[in-house]
């Protein structure tokens, strides 16, 4: 079973793919989708949707689990982070994959026990629990491959 | 020449299509595309996605226009008016459509010339410039005209 996890944003979106063989996670793949300052709102969106797209096809996934913010100061970055959000919901539910939605504290908390816990201790746990050579990067990967990790943790 | 106003919404999506024959605007339809809160985000995204797609197709626009926020106190509404505006977004470039994003603030300026003006004087003049027998119903709709017809200015 493949499970996808989703850092969305406008400049950035991070995922990580991780299968479960035998009860146990084994990652896939990570990475992260930029887009260009320089494109339009609208041509990012594509960008985006297209390249996730093409993930869902080369992993299908059984599940999208996908970061959602409920609080913060900055709210423009908070509108175009929703306006990427929006579209890759929408891409799972045309492809019909189920898709949950993960406050950062909830994943916090499914990956150290503790949902104050900061990057650094995040990063290092998805090392240990993914049994990786080293922290996966950009830090858009890492954290998309904790989103994904956090919803196996829940489906359990 | 047609134009497509959009108020974007996860609940309720404004549109009015406007068409400039002889340089006059001429409105052609107005309306409210509804989702219902028992549906899932993504399922929300995807009825907003077909509903504005069947539009597009119905009333071939040569220009789109969307509302835009810039500032809100309410930023879990931001954040859903967000993800819908991002799918809309994503459909007008998937489509070829050009489209331009205005502030409340620079449409009420475009119909009233004060960026000031409140619902009521917005509808007032809408009415009044687009000749209508009465006031648009419902206000997204009449918004959604409004934001038409303020592109259609600004094209000038």
């Amino acid at each position: 079973m493949i499970v996808i996890g989703i850092d969305p944003g406008l400049a950035r979106v991070g995922y990580g793919v991780i299968e479960v063989r035998n009860r146990k996670p084994e990652p896939v793949c990570c990475g992260c989708i930029e887009t260009s300052m320089d494109q339009s709102t609208s041509g990012r969106l594509v960008h985006i949707y297209t390249e996730v797209a093409a993930l869902l096809e080369k992993y299908p996934p059984a599940h999208m689990a996908v970061e959602k913010l409920f609080f913060t100061r900055n709210i423009t970055s908070a509108m175009s982070v929703s306006e990427a959000r929006g579209v890759i919901l929408l891409l799972a539910e045309q492809k019909k994959i189920p898709v949950t939605e993960y406050t950062p504290n909830q994943v916090k908390q499914a990956i150290t026990g503790s949902g104050r816990a900061d990057k650094r201790q995040m990063q290092e746990m998805i090392m240990r629990l993914l049994h990786l050579p080293e922290i996966p990067r950009p830090d858009d990967a890492a954290d998309a491959l904790s989103i994904a990790l956090c919803h196996i943790h829940n489906l359990r």
